[in-house]
């Protein structure tokens, strides 16, 4: 994986751990620089530090010393699971419903329960999970992933090396009503969803598909858990978002944007490539440049809070108020004689 | 469906699609006068649209004139799915698991590794999907829909026409507790959740179930993924209600009423028919009069952001040295000599 | 259960009832003393009062007399459960799949299509519902309810006399991703989930298994319907979170906390034991001391908020405007003759 070590090559590391609680077995990382004061308190074993940690790591042990530790500490994980927890031979459970018409590639495994519908497809290397329904078809890339009680509905498609996590769902109905005479009808959706290459999606996520296009997801997107996008949107490539957003219908998400844990996005709003968007901000008008962006109440204590919220609703008052202020202070000055 | 066809009646669509990228053998509509340019670029085959727009629409090929082309089109989609994605004959699959005391009348049905309960009823015309749970003495009206692993609690009621998107939850405890010697004393939820016509939930929405009486859905109510729905709630006839809302326990929200996209609405408050609140707009308070409602942060540049939030918290303050200002001007405007 | 009954002990009492519906066979609870004027108009047949209501309660009619009628009526909902709706005699449903490794103690109930991994360990009189999924190795405490398809990841603990409602899911992957060349290089979640005794945990919430070490969620917390807990979250005991709250990564929350719905806390903050968070509040710093705190902009009708949201982007400047008109007031009333 690169790095070089320095130290021991006989030393014993049992498991990865935090820098903070890391015992003399264990292997920890030095991301940053400002964790550095830990190197010298940590007990851990050894250390993958940058080059210029170099020096004072390996003042007290062993140490991995590569460009990037962050990177490097990533793909030990990676490196640690396959060898620590290694994937099952593929198998297909008797327990499953497969349809007979669906086409299932070699190298597949399939899991109790899971229901894979007519025309649906599944590719070389992917794992359907425990209860896992794949609708009419579906398509799932080669090497994907889709752990218990995913449901991908009907022609919508996954892409190679994805990983979706329990309870997400794919392709159900974008929310479209017309209004007539006090009440709604329902607009069909006759889209779906397309996702991408290296796309991992979040538990009980939600991706809508679109109502007459397709909902695309890019390559490289990351959702995390209880994400809700709507119908239509588009999400550029490597863009990642963060617990409990939500996108609605048609917003265009440019290519990697971070959006943060609770935000909102606006229906039929554009985001530049590029943009990140605080955690809990409502975003209310199309962003057309990269940057940071923010908009929440900040916390306060609760009596604190109670005065400024009701100041807030007098606010526009306030600032006329302080133009008559200023208009007087102008018209005092006038009419004051000079010193 | 009404409207009025001018043009050829030969001319072959093959999809619905957006008056934006709908080609020659494609059927958009417009919708809403802002969108009248488009006339002139579309290469839609044909369009739907108002009387107003039919002479525009004219000069370019065919078109349908309708009153209302939203509502045309909503119809059309409806039409479109019945003839392109039939509806499979009703079967009950083998791998059902069906209580013997479990009531399913005609033309019902049942997917693969679904579940109802002793006492449950399964009314004529409804499709239970693979992998739904319904409680004893649950019951699902006629022609409702239940998608892939829909839970259903016991004793809790959907109407009919209803269709309950993949994931929902109806029925879960809703959240009550004593407190008692600085724990948490469990309120068992004794009443159930019923749900009018014509409803439709989206993925993996939440509705819980009442402590004494039950939560309420009216008919025609609308609400997409991700919704909260707390217990002894009650939602008016024909309210929609956008992704990723909270609505606290015992609120009682009135009839025709919206709530955008991650709003939340408090317990025990009250709002009238016909109410609309902006998405992300937090209801503290009830709501007598119907109108348009909105508390959102503005977003802003981060730095920007930062330096109006750090004011922010200093709001009440700054009125109060308005005032000081205020009353200093006017003592020196009473002490100023008149010119 | 405590309490002295006053008046004739023959009463058939039929339901619990809430005190504005109650009927004359039903029994009703006087919690606050804000709701004693109810008790001249209430129908109900009986109510459960504090001694401080006793006499006004006696004149109407039956009475029980307790020192807190709430925690009461909390055990009186769960006698009357365990009376009018005993649970069943557990079975191991033939149609769940229970890996040979499994280990399942005595008095253990397996409802249909359940999924049992290797070498998980359900603890005498659990009972696991219908499509609930126990990875490899997972541990299901005594007496510990999971109810229709919830997911317990590989290694996840949940301690004893937990309830789990349908949909939620336990250990699913945290999200982290190391940057690299504008994609992102995933790290492998290698912690688990660990859950204390007495929790209840709602509808559809998920809580991450942690990167490193463990997630932690300590003995009686409680978690309402869509909440997100993020990887190597720690929940002190007996606090408790209302529906659509979001915890990002490491956040380490107190005991005896509230977080009302909707709230977002921020990653890797610390909040003190017995901290109040109002719904729908972002925490962004961490908290230190026991109280209350809040950061919700206040709702209005859509005019007045688009004014003062429009002045609040100006705040910074307004008040850099009211600190110069002070400037000029100071300085006109030195240069102004005194009178």
């Amino acid at each position: 994986m690169g790095g070089t070590l320095q130290g021991s090559p006989d030393a014993v590391i049992t498991r990865l751990a935090p820098l903070a609680s890391a015992g003399p077995d264990e292997l920890a990382f030095v991301a940053q620089a400002r964790y550095a004061h830990q190197i010298q308190t940590t007990q851990a074993g050894a250390l993958i530090v940058s080059p210029v940690l170099q020096e004072a790591a390996a003042l007290r042990g062993a140490c991995i010393v590569t460009d990037d530790p962050y990177l490097y500490f990533a793909r030990l994980t990676q490196w640690w699971r396959s060898e620590h927890e290694p994937l099952p031979e593929p198998t297909i459970d008797p327990l499953s419903s497969i349809h007979p018409l669906a086409v299932i590639e070699p190298d597949v495994d399939i899991a109790a329960f899971a229901v894979i519908g007519a025309g649906a497809r599944v590719a070389r290397g992917a794992r359907i999970g425990a209860h896992v329904v794949l609708g009419r078809d579906a398509v799932v890339g080669p090497d994907t992933t889709l752990h218990a009680r995913v449901t991908v509905g009907e022609r919508c498609v996954i892409g190679a090396r994805c990983t979706l996590h329990p309870g997400v769902v794919i392709g159900a109905d974008g929310f479209g009503f017309a209004p007539h005479q006090g009440q709604w009808i329902k607009i069909e959706q006759l889209g779906a969803v397309r996702i991408g290459n290296d796309v991992e999606i979040g538990a009980n996520t939600c991706i809508d598909r679109g109502a007459l296009d397709d909902t695309v997801i890019e390559d490289g997107v990351k959702l995390d858990n209880l994400v809700q996008i709507g119908h239509n949107v588009r999400i550029g490539a490597h863009t990642a978002m963060a617990g409990c957003v939500g996108v609605a219908g048609s917003a265009t998400i440019g290519a990697r944007c971070t959006v943060g844990g609770g935000a909102v996005v606006l229906g039929h709003l554009s985001l530049a490539d590029g943009v990140n968007i605080s955690a809990a901000t409502v975003v209310t008008r199309s962003i057309r440049e990269p940057g940071h962006y923010t908009g929440v109440f900040p916390i306060d204590d609760n009596a604190s809070w109670e005065k400024n919220a009701a100041s807030l609703k007098q606010l526009n008052r306030l600032r006329e108020r302080l133009k008559a202020a200023e208009q007087a202070i102008a018209q005092a000055s006038n009419n004051t004689p000079k010193p």
